[in-house]
């Protein structure tokens, strides 16, 4: 494990995971590019504002599956227990230049969290 | 890129997007554990069931986006352009064991699908 990027990955991982969304957005560069799946997102705030909630209103905990790296990226697939769904996997596939996340690759499945939203709504009741 | 099961998951990989899903499925073990977004699935007729449709009336591309690996375990994450979704991402860790998958977590995002099925069934039809 001497990978530098999986480093910086696994610490961004934790510090998120753990809820101290302030640390993992030390990681995460100004300029970061994220492809989500609802679709690509550009700099930090809207990077906030896309990991923000997920963290600190659905995430119960995580469990990394797997992490590789090289030199410059990394790829980590784990799984989270959330509220609206107890097992929601992610993969996330990152670039790091100088020590923070340039660009990341975001994978999870949208289901589970679109039919939470549609319950909360009140359209699934049955 | 000496990882065994590197080697493995590419070949299955190459096979299955190149929709020869014969030469696929001879790398999935007959006991094969799939734990598939919705659930898990296991051995080998219900791996066919499952990437099966997938690899010949979905999909029309993909493209590797990072692929890693050590002796035992393979973590690929790659782009698919389908039917459904003009992108629709997926990640897959593979275990191998004797030249065949033995394990596979598989994380894609079913909302693309979901949405596909539903204007296919006129629901969503506006």
């Amino acid at each position: 494990m001497t990978s530098p990027a999986l480093q910086i990955a696994l610490a961004y991982h934790r510090a998120w995971t753990g809820k101290d969304l302030e640390a993992a957005m030390a990681f995460i560069a100004d300029d970061i590019v994220l492809d989500a799946p609802a679709g690509r997102l550009t700099g930090i705030q809207a990077y906030r504002q896309f990991l923000g909630p997920f963290a600190e209103q659905f995430l119960i905990r995580a469990e990394m599956i797997a992490g590789f790296g090289d030199d410059s990226t990394a790829l980590l697939m784990y799984d989270t227990e959330t509220i609206p769904a107890k097992s929601a996997p992610a993969a996330e596939y990152l670039t790091v230049r100088d020590g923070k996340i340039v660009y990341n690759r975001f994978i999870f499945d949208r289901l589970p969290f679109e039919e939470f939203q549609r319950r909360q709504a009140g359209d699934g009741v049955r």
